[in-house]
């Protein structure tokens, strides 16, 4: 170990990082799960060569390589563990190119999400994938877990916002995947294979982005509140049935309410009350709102319109205090899955029927624009104990029984890896399994996450 | 060989065809190419089953097949020769599921994109790839050769618009990749990989599309009359610089409208003279075609504004009428070059730089709004004529010198297989080779195509 870290420092000096601080962040993100010890040693890659010079010597000694952003990820893929080398992209922080006549966008992996954003509103663009975690996640990390944000059902995630990547792999060597323009079938569409990949086909360097120009007109805010979680869901789903396309529209149950009501200090709201909150935008914004307005009122909310967008970020802000007020609940395992639109109902009864089986609370918030849930499990300590995983394991199959999937956008890492050959069938697993092995033969990337054992 | 297809007649009875007419037509596709000989036999599944059963025969003995839709593609990807099979999908023509509410179908392979899309208007919805083939191109080889149209600026091609696919392997094992939710990073992203893929991954049997609803509102056209091809291409990137996003915005140069107008007996267009047509809908058309009028008067169009829907279908008739009136005048090489939009000006320069140095005329289309050109190469007989490929590999490198690539929609197939190793690299090559091993570990599914020689 010690002469693996001394050549390692002779190969690549002061960016080999051993300090006790720094290992010990490396052992975890943010799913409240941590490696069972710290890895050896992290580098701080400044420039590309940084990252093949590290791969090179990974791939020489056979050293697991796992690639870090900003550790914001809640599936564990991220974490790194003993014998590992971390391999940090955060200090990547350039914008190599902007370009608002081709709305395209070169940038390293390191940059926060948010950062870019303010940098390219300058020049009226947006990247639109716009994770909760965009003002502490960093794109390349965006990219490798496919992310996806409030905005994404009008606007998409980063599957359809990148239009190439250039990628290091395992070996060192440099590929550069896909290409500037908006169109083009060169070939496998490997970008995409990248995309949601999690640290294990290779390490994201660089992007092409694809923006869009930030948008005009008005920003109108919808609330409305309903007798029940399942009416709440009902009425989202009539909203997308009635073919009007929110930028915006998320759903809180009575459980999440509450708490974010009592951590606001806002007055309570009614028992079993669950509440949408919806934006519409762009030059029909206002049409839009009033057609939605009515479909949740005759779906049985009581409802509220506004097209003051200081008042609607007001509004904006129970929704985003979620995070927060389920961690003054307990450590918090905040699962992901995904069903199909028309299906959310019926996951909420779902919901409802595991948590009085299991005798669990889990106050849960929806993307219900795109059908994406996040039931939030509460418990105590660090670990995700027994019972949580229960009832977290027929939360998963309810999804998938229901034409749902495993993770709608944060991915399977080492958490949800139990779960995945269930999904795809073992055929496909085995499948997908051996194109790891195509990108990197020693399977030295990330080992173990994704693919559970592999 | 008759042993082979007498064997394959017992396993798989009277699908099996081996009619001249339809081995003959078996032999090429819509790209002016055909192979050197026959096929041994065509196989017409209309199952699932028979697929399976058609791949485990072909996999047992070792013979090539060649999956088949409706033959419209233009890059060679479908011909098959002497010794291979072809498994034609075109009469799995099922709508499986259509949900309004969640916004999707699952369809068969074989279904007409227009016929599909018939059925899909009753129900007030819509696939939105509309290649120009749409009417006569299967919804299976779309997905296979990733196509494009005249919508997909704004509306986006294949990859944007399938959720999961049915993939039955070479071996006979099928594969459900994807999924019916509209989020979903479960594993790696195979339905995108598949998409484009030109039969090398294996047979779609089964795609789940993501719908929208049919567009409402005014339909306004625009055309607009330059003085040369190179303005009319700085109009078009005017437009999109301007952050209006019209739903087609289609360029002819003057060669192109000359031949059109010639063929239907229109007055001829002033010498030189380049058009663009430009359509914009939704609920802001009329200002967005106010805008864009302004933006292209400015780059010194003569521009005219419709918001008949009627008259703005005639106006695009003459964009419709390009492939009739190339082929009126011999054979033609319909290239496929994509640039970034910036790069459309530059790309024009190039191609008259290429006609003047190789005496040829090459009468040039572009769906400007995404920087896809369609340079047509006109000749006479069956072949392409040496020195028309080496215009064509001119015009290829122009293309990727300009930060382009080789085929926006079209695909790689046998036309362009000599030139993908330029664009990927050698490494990316290799790797995207041992992929295709990883689906295809014998081979046996479209030998050669797009991977020369693999
Ligand atoms: C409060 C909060 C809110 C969140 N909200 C959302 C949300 O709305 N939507 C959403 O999708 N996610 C959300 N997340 C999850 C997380 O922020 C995202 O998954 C994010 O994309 C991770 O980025 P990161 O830079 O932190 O990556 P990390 O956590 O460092 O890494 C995540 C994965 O990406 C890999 N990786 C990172 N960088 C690279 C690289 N350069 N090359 C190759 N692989 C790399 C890692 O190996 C790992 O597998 C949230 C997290 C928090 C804490
Ligand atoms: C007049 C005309 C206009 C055109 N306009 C456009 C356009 O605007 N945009 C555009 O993108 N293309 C266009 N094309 C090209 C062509 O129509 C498209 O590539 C189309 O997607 C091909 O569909 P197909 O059913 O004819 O496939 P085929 O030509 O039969 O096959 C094409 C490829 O797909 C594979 N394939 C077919 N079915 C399957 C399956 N079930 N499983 C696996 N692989 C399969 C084949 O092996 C082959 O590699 C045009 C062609 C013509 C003749």
């Amino acid at each position: 170990m010690t002469d693996l870290l001394e050549s390692l420092r002779r190969e690549l000096g002061d960016i080999v990082d051993c300090s006790p601080e720094t290992l010990e962040t490396a052992r975890a993100d943010r799913s409240g799960h941590r490696s069972a010890e710290r890895p050896l040693a992290v580098v701080h890659a400044r420039t590309v060569d940084d990252v093949q010079r590290t791969m090179r010597f990974a791939s020489r000694t056979g050293t697991p390589v796992v690639v870090r952003g900003a550790g914001t990820g809640l599936a564990g893929a991220a974490n790194a563990g003993p014998g590992e080398l971390v391999l940090s992209t955060a200090l990547m922080t350039g914008i190599l190119e902007v370009r608002a006549d081709d709305l395209i966008a070169v940038v390293e992996p390191g940059i926060l999400n948010g950062d870019l954003n303010a940098q390219l509103a300058a020049h009226g663009l947006w990247w639109a994938p716009d994770p909760a975690s965009r003002d502490i996640s960093t794109v390349g990390g965006n990219i490798a877990t496919g992310a996806g944000g409030l905005l994404c059902a009008k606007y998409g995630v980063v599957h359809d916002a990148v239009l190439g990547i250039d990628l290091v792999l395992a070996d060192g060597r440099m590929l550069r995947l896909g290409h500037r323009t908006v169109k083009g079938v060169t070939g496998l569409d490997l970008t995409s294979l990248v995309i949601g990949s999690e640290g294990r086909l290779g390490v994201v360097v660089g992007a092409t982005l694809k923006l869009r120009r930030l948008a005009q007109g008005a920003i109108c805010t919808i609330t409305a509140m309903f007798p029940t979680v399942r009416d709440a869901a009902a009425g989202a789903a009539a909203v997308t049935a009635a073919g009007v396309q929110p930028a915006i529209m998320e759903l809180m149950d009575a459980a999440s309410l509450a708490a974010v009501h009592a951590l606001l200090a806002l007055p309570s709201p009614a028992p079993h009350a669950a509440q949408l909150t919806i934006q519409t935008d762009g030059p029909a914004a206002r049409e839009e709102a009033a057609v939605i307005g009515r479909v949740l009122e005759a779906a049985g909310g009581v409802v509220a319109i506004t097209d003051d967008p200081a008042e609607g970020e007001r509004l904006l802000q129970v929704r985003r205090a979620m995070h927060p007020a389920m961690a003054s609940l307990g450590t918090t395992l905040i699962e992901d899955v995904a069903v199909p639109r028309s299906a959310m109902p019926a996951m909420f009864d779902e919901i409802a029927r595991i948590e009085r089986q299991h005798g669990v609370s889990i106050p849960t918030v929806a993307h219900a624009g795109d059908g994406n849930l996040h039931p939030n499990f509460i418990f105590d300590g660090d670990e995700v104990p027994a019972h949580i995983w229960a009832a977290a394991d027929e939360l998963f199959r309810a999804a998938i029984r229901l034409g749902g999937t495993l993770t709608g956008e944060h991915g399977i890492g080492m958490l949800k890896s139990r779960w995945l050959a269930e999904e795809l069938g073992d055929d496909q697993w085995q499948l997908q399994r051996d194109i790891v092995r195509v990108f990197d033969p020693q399977g030295i990337l990330n080992p173990g996450k994704v693919f559970l054992g592999a």
